[in-house]
This record gives C-alpha cells, sequence and structure tokens, in this order.
C-alpha cells in the first residue's frame, strides 16, 4: 500500500480500505494500491497544517516563492516520465497533450505563482496617509485542494492552480488527489515534497491523501482548521462541498459544470461555415471532449445552411474515432446525461451509444432540439454531457434565441460567432447583452477550448459554474486572493506593519494604491 | 397607511399588516402607519428591478454617477429635517451624532459612489495584449439590500454604504426599511425618488419596502431575479439570509456581530491607565454603546495596576447616564445576553439591569471573567452585548492572552494597547500574529469606534463578524466590487468591448493593469 504525505513524511496511512487504479486504453488494472485515509489521517494532516501556517507567517514569502519555483524545475526535470504515467492512468495522449501541453502549461502556472508571490503584486497594498489606513489580502490559512480527473496536472490538487494559488499566498495545502491517476499524484507529491524539504518549508506546509470517504472529506472541509477549500469536479460534489463550506461560514471555490453556450449567427454560417464546423469538431472532440469548456450547446437560428451546418458535423463525428474517456464512471454519466436529453425530447444525430470493447469510450454524439422545446424544460436540456457530445438548439429565429440566453443558467464560457463583414452586428448586441451576464469569459469567433494562463482571464462564472461570480480559478494575481483575507492596519506603528504597507516601497517595483492612485514608489 | 415606492410610483401597498414606529425616549408611538408588504409588492418590485436592469446596462454609468451626486445634494438640502425625524424614531442625538457625524458621512459615502461610478475606479480593467484577452469587474443585476437599526443614515437600506455600493456598480436596488426607522427612511427614498426621476434612472432602480414577512424576506433573497444581498443586523438573522442565499448559489454580503476584542497590554496601563479608561469610556458608552465595533470584549493581564484600571472603568460607568436604546427589542437582547453571561459564570462589575420608566434604556454595564474560565467555555462569553456592555476578560499571563486569541470567532476589529516606550513589543507580536487572522481591521492604541470611509478600510472580517473574509462594507472602492461579476472578454471585437477595455484610455485617467502594470495611458 502506498503511503500518504502527512507533516513532512511518508507515512503509513490509516485507513479503512484501498482501492486500485485503472489503464483506461485496455480497461486492465494498474499495478499499486493506495489507502482511503481515514478520520485519523485527516485530524494528523489538519494539526500539521495548523502548526505549518503559524510558521509560514513567521518565514514569509520568500521561501514560499523559492519552493514554487523549485517545485516547477523539478516537474520539469521529470517531464518524460510524469507524461507517460498519466498517459497510463487517465489515457490522455502523451503529446501533444501531456508533454507539450499541460505540464508546460503546470509549470508556467507555478512559475507565475512564484513570481507573484515574490512580487506581492496580488496583495493590492492599499494606502491612505491622511488616515494612516492601510490594507492588503493576506493569507487566511490552511487550504484544502482537491482536483479533478481530466487534468492530471494542470487541476492537480498537489500542483495545479488552485494548489499554486494557495501556496503562494502563504497559505499551507493538503491536497487530495484524484483517484483516477493516483500514482501521477504520487509522483508531484514526492517532487513538491523534495522542494519543500531543499527550500525549508514547515512540514506540514504541503500534505497529500489519496482518498477519503465522503463523510470524511466533508468534515475536513468543516474542520475549523481548514480556511477555504478549492475544488474542480462534478457539480454533485461540488455542491456538497458547498453546502458544507456555507454552513461552516467558510469560503469554497468550486468549479462545477458549464455547457458553455456557443451561438453562431447566420452571419458567420454564411460566410465561413466550413471553417466554423471544422472548429467545432476540433474544439468538441479534443481528449475525448474532457474539458470544462467543452462546447456543449450551440444554438442556432433555423434555415437551409443551419441544416447543412449539421448535417456536416454530424458527419465529422461519424467518421472521427472515438476518444479514450478517462474511466468508466465518466462513460456511465455520459450515457446517462444522453439518455436524459433523449427522454427529454431531443433528437440524435450522430453517435449517442457506448463502444464496445475494453477500451473505456463513447461514440462521439450529436443531438438536436427545437429552440420551442428547450424553452419549454430549460433546466434539463442544460444538463451536462462531459466528454465529446454536444446539443444543438435550433431557434426559430432572433428573438427565440434571445429568450434561450435569458434561459441559461451560469457558464464558465459563452461563445458568439459573427459575420466578420458586419451583418451580424445588430444581432450580436442582442444576443451579448444577455449572454455577457451568464458567462464568465465571452469569445468571439474562437471556441471556448483552451484557456490561457492570463491576469485577464476569468476562468469561472455564475453559479452553478462556479460557486462565486467575482473569482476567476486562472490567472494570476486574481487566482491568489481567493485564499486571501483582506486586512486594514487602523494606526499600527509603522515597524509593526507587513512591509508592502511601510512608507518605503519594499523594493521599489511593487505597485500600491496609494491616496488613491497605483504607483510604485 | 404609507405607500411603498415600486416601479417609480408611491402606490399602496398590498399587505398583510401595518406597524408603526415607536419614540424611544419616550415610549409613545409615533404618528403613522406602515405596510408589511405581501409578496406582491415583492414581485412587482422585483420584476421592475429586472426591467430596469436591462435599461441600465443600455444607458451606461454616466446616469447612476449623476443619480449619486444629486441624491446627495438632496440629503445635504434636508440635513435638520432628516435629523429631526431619525432623533424621533431612534433617540440618538440630533446633535453631534446624526446632523454633524452621520449625515455628512452618509453624503460623502454617495459622493464617493458617485465618483468611482464615473471613473470606474472600481472595475480593475485588466488587458493582456499578447493573448487579446481584457477583463473587468462589471455589474451583476438586481440587488437587496436591508439595513439595520443603529444606523438610520449610514447603513439604511435605500441611502448607506450597500445601497451606494450596489447603485455604483450599475445595478437597481430594492430596499428594505428598518422598521424602527420607517418615516427616516421614507425621506431618503422620497429624495432618492425624486433625483432618479431628474437624472433618468429606469423606474425599477430604486425601490423601497417598509417590511416583509421573514418567509417573503428569504423568498424575495432565493428568488432567481436577485443577484446579490447586503445586509446589516443580527447573527440570527443574518444567519437566515445567508442560508437562504447559499441554498440559491449567490452572494450575501452580511454583517453580523462582533465583540471586538481589545487587548490592553501591561506596559500601556503602566504608562498611562488614565487615558485608556477615558478613550475606552467614550468608545463603549457613546450612543448607548450601539456599534458593531463596540469594544465589547476587553483583555488584560492580572495584577494591581489592572484591578485599578477595572475599578476606574466601573466608577465611570456607573457615574454616566445610561443612553437612550433604539428599541425595547434592542433592550431585552441586552438583558438577556447579559444574563447568559452571568449564568455562564461571569461576574457583574457595573450596571446589569434595564433602566425603569418609559425611556428605553439600560444601566452601563460591565463584567468581567477570568482567562481560565473564559478558555472553557469561549464560544458563549462571545455573546455579543448590543450596547453600552463590556466583558473583561482577566487572563493570569501573556500565555494566556495568546491562548485566548486562538480561541477567539471573527470579528470586525481588535486592537492592542501597547506601551509608547517599546517595552511591550514582544508581547505585542505574540498576540498580534494571533490577533490578526481573527479580525477584518487592526487597531493600535486607539479604540474601534469611528469607521473613516475610506480606500484602505476593511469594515469586515473573519465569519461570523462577516460573511466573507475578502470584502469590506465600507470603503471605496472594494465595497462596490461585492456587487459585481468578473467579466473576462476573449478575442472580442475592439469596438464591441465596453470602453474601458478599448486599447485607448476612455478618458486618459482610468487606472488599467496592462500586461503586468498599472497604467493611465
Amino acid at each position: 500500500m502506498h503511503p500518504v504525505l502527512i507533516n513532512g513524511q511518508w507515512i503509513s496511512a490509516k485507513s479503512s480500505g484501498a482501492f486500485t487504479a485503472t489503464n483506461p486504453q485496455t480497461g486492465e488494472t494498474l499495478p499499486g494500491e493506495y489507502p482511503i485515509s481515514n478520520w485519523d489521517d485527516c485530524d494528523r494532516a489538519l494539526t500539521a497544517a495548523t502548526a505549518a501556517y503559524q510558521e509560514m507567517l513567521k518565514i514569509g514569502r520568500e521561501p514560499v516563492a523559492k519552493f514554487l519555483g523549485l517545485y516547477a524545475d523539478k516537474i520539469e526535470g521529470q517531464k518524460q516520465e510524469l507524461a507517460a504515467m498519466a498517459n497510463l492512468e487517465t489515457g490522455l495522449p502523451v503529446a501533444p497533450r501531456l508533454h507539450d501541453v499541460e505540464l508546460p502549461r503546470t509549470i508556467g502556472q507555478l512559475r507565475q505563482a512564484s513570481a507573484a508571490a515574490s512580487s506581492q503584486s496580488w496583495t493590492l497594498p492599499t494606502i491612505d496617509t491622511a488616515n494612516n489606513i492601510r490594507s492588503l489580502h493576506a493569507s487566511i490559512g490552511p487550504v484544502f485542494s482537491i482536483g479533478p480527473n481530466n487534468f492530471p496536472f494542470a487541476y492537480n490538487g498537489v500542483a495545479g492552480g488552485d494548489f499554486a494559488a494557495a501556496i503562494a499566498a502563504g497559505n499551507p495545502v493538503i491536497a487530495k488527489a484524484h483517484p483516477a491517476h493516483p500514482s501521477t499524484s504520487r509522483m508531484l507529491a514526492e517532487l513538491a515534497h523534495a522542494a519543500a524539504g531543499e527550500v525549508g518549508l514547515p512540514t506540514g506546509a504541503v500534505q497529500m491523501v489519496y482518498r477519503t470517504s465522503h463523510e470524511d472529506g466533508l468534515r475536513m472541509i468543516a474542520d475549523p482548521r481548514i480556511m477555504a477549500t478549492g475544488f474542480t469536479g462534478s457539480r454533485h460534489a461540488g455542491l456538497a462541498i458547498k453546502r458544507a463550506s456555507d454552513e461552516a461560514g467558510k469560503p469554497a471555490y468550486l468549479e462545477m459544470s458549464s455547457v458553455n453556450p456557443v451561438v453562431i449567427l447566420p452571419g458567420a454560417i454564411a460566410e465561413r461555415s466550413t471553417d466554423i464546423v471544422g472548429e467545432f469538431c476540433t474544439s468538441c472532440l479534443m481528449a475525448a471532449g474532457q474539458f470544462c469548456t467543452n462546447p456543449g450547446f450551440v444554438v442556432l437560428i433555423a434555415g437551409e445552411t443551419t441544416e447543412a451546418f449539421v448535417k456536416a458535423v454530424a458527419q465529422k463525428f461519424s467518421d472521427s474515432p472515438s476518444g479514450t474517456l478517462l474511466t468508466s464512471g465518466v462513460r456511465a454519466a455520459l450515457g446517462q446525461s444522453v439518455k436524459t436529453l433523449i427522454d427529454s425530447g431531443a433528437v440524435l444525430v450522430a453517435g449517442g451509444s457506448a463502444d464496445q470493447g475494453p477500451r473505456v469510450a463513447f461514440e462521439n454524439t450529436v443531438l438536436r432540439v427545437s429552440g420551442s422545446k428547450f424553452l419549454k424544460s430549460a433546466e434539463t436540456y442544460q444538463t451536462e454531457m462531459f466528454g465529446a457530445a454536444s446539443l444543438f438548439v435550433v431557434a426559430k429565429d432572433l428573438e427565440e434565441v434571445t429568450q434561450i440566453m435569458t434561459h441559461l443558467e451560469g457558464n464558465l464560457t459563452g461563445t458568439i460567432y459573427l459575420a466578420k463583414d458586419g451583418s451580424d452586428d445588430a444581432a450580436y448586441t442582442k444576443v451579448a447583452t444577455k449572454l455577457r451576464q451568464k458567462v464568465g469569459r465571452l469569445l468571439n469567433n474562437k471556441m471556448p477550448t483552451g484557456v490561457a494562463v492570463s491576469a485577464a482571464m476569468n476562468h469561472g462564472g455564475p453559479f452553478p459554474a462556479t460557486g462565486h461570480a467575482g473569482f476567476t480559478a486562472v490567472g494570476f494575481p486574481a487566482t491568489i486572493r481567493r485564499f486571501s483575507m483582506l486586512q486594514s492596519f487602523d494606526g499600527v506603528r509603522e515597524d509593526l506593519l507587513p512591509d508592502a504597507l511601510r512608507d518605503q516601497n519594499p523594493d521599489g517595483q511593487l505597485w500600491r494604491f496609494i491616496d488613491g492612485n497605483w504607483t510604485q514608489k
């Protein structure tokens, strides 16, 4: 049985059971057993994190910044081994996906987090000289970080965006590995552990368990020693986490579900239907559609060109090989979602069934429904199909499209394709005004998959896409502020202030908001 | 029966009952009846707010900025009448409190909100030119604003900080008047209505009902047409609002309760006991202690000077006349809190009983308890006494003080008095490290009452003081961002972007975060 990482040591878990991982490409069980930690493990990790936090308040930000940089270097040094293991456990291709896209992004995120931790740019230091009141965002305390199945690196609980952000703020992190890729998580945690040791982070700063019971997981979230939770995963699990956090009065940053509506206006189809078919199919089929920003909901206006468009997509979906899904659970959930939509009245245009054979797969799937039907059961028709599947909603006119927009739930992204010659501009404004309020990121003329790690990114959006409309899970420095508290200092003696709030700029480069203006002075 | 303000008109309420206000200085019922609106009123207001929001998205920020400025002017023009009415309804003194302190603050807040709405400074426009991704904070939709009993102007649902912030972001507001000062709220709403009409705000932009059933209030909060709620008031009501908001997946900004711990270190007492006695009594007795930042919890280290300190405070409390409380409900709750503390083992040092006679009042009250007793029932001993009352916790040594800090709940403020000669510095660091994590604002050598409307203010703090540790209810521009959503624009054509995100700075003055630097270019 693999040990867990608690308080700076790989130790035997106090476990209530064990689990194994599966190679979804072959259906075979992979070697190695991993513990389902019981509350003793959780409790020890919580106690160690609490002690670590007190230490982290003392040692300041430089060890944290160094840790993040060194960890990134170590991951870079093991890219091949990591990509190979993640491929075994997830079925995602080594190249380009794991080795050339996701690992560089993960390494880049850790480096951006390191730079932000060092510069303190995320703290928004604010000084009111007339009142001698000063404020900044500061660390909040131990964070519980729970990653999803679909990004073994970039969203991993012990290496991904939430981890990087929470640590960069100066918080200890207790990570929960995703049970679909335990050894990928173990390899990452080993590198993190080594890096933490080399820079002298407190022993409880980076910890990892593989799995707990649902009950213990929720108990962790509600425990007074946890100050915030970061989660990426299913809506069902996210809502349970939200309830536990809400009840305890603490924040949970949840990325739960999104169908990512794509509206294709008539001028755009008339102008470049073939291009858009290609872009859509690439986006929706990539990695078997297992992206939170997968374009799973397409809105079109009825007409001949739209019929041709749907037909062309269906053809491409049928002609393309199905991708490997992460787990048999993903396959079962996808089948269930497809069934829910069909039972409600959506019509199958392509695919619709699980593949036969040991490989975990599902046919590329297109469903369609009329705008009027959608409006009668709007909630059901927004059931997420996590996989290479999309629902086409064919509205009778632009007015119906705007009504559909009004009935959308919150989403991570919303996309509008419009003609380049300006002929869709009036329609665009009508649609965008409604869609803008429902999504975190609005795109024009490009598909929503691909999330740049940018200061201007919003990978978040109104509930139920995420837990709060004002925060993003991707992009520094904003993502760090999720795991912070706002601290104001009123009449505090200058030498007792954090260095970012003293009269002298700590390094002559930190941007501070002083008396209504941003300055590096 | 007074009419309610719905959809731009003062109309007869659809009501399920009526209530009256009381003059707490005399115990007499004031003239005028006010409706308890039923769901029909709520529903009409929600529909009007929804329509108004669509209009507000179109008309942009200038009418909102003008409205806030004009509203401030109108309040300034009626200061005397407003102060007189608020005095009748709340018992708070006309001068200096209402006329010279709270009204100027209210007017100043509205003007700061107006300036922020106009400048868009609160939106944090962020541009990543390499990726052509741009983001800002934008309005979120209709906001429900519920004010408290203790600030008839500065936190009024239709004129206070939450109102100003929510409108400044471009959101319609439905306000609930506090039933203890309905005509003060009516006068404010009349001025708001006039100002909104003059600048041409949509009719549903500013609405007010006096009161609803608890059930309808919670139904409002959960209604899909409300996007966020602002609330200041009791913990009990706040938690009910939090549950309703959480369940519906939307933010509630709650200011609920706070005992505002004040730690007085030995060197400070030795150095200037008389001064600190004076500062404490002024702060705790002002306005009968009815401030959310009232110093209700004082931590001292046992010793002769501490005994003298407690004795001097008790003497001053006994010698000072009791203030008038806002309502008989406040008096009853204060009596209950005092009883809870005494039943748990706290000892009465001064006061402790309600005053006799028609005036609503309660004796100035000091209780004390040992540090070791506190540590055995820490939660009970943090029961808020809303009024001129404070619990003195006498610890046996510095170590016990830091333990007490560890057991504190979240608070709006925390204060440390330390010697000016440096003799408390080592002790300060031990205490401040713990206290800092429990409070939104940390003060040195000054009492926590008095909340400057400053960009660096945090009038907020960890739960259960407020609903989220990262937001403040006071201070522009941060307070406005509570009522916003983060909007990212990915590849959106430049002329379809909000003006704050176009290449050209809209007015050459807006601070924007472009490629990692703040600039006005």
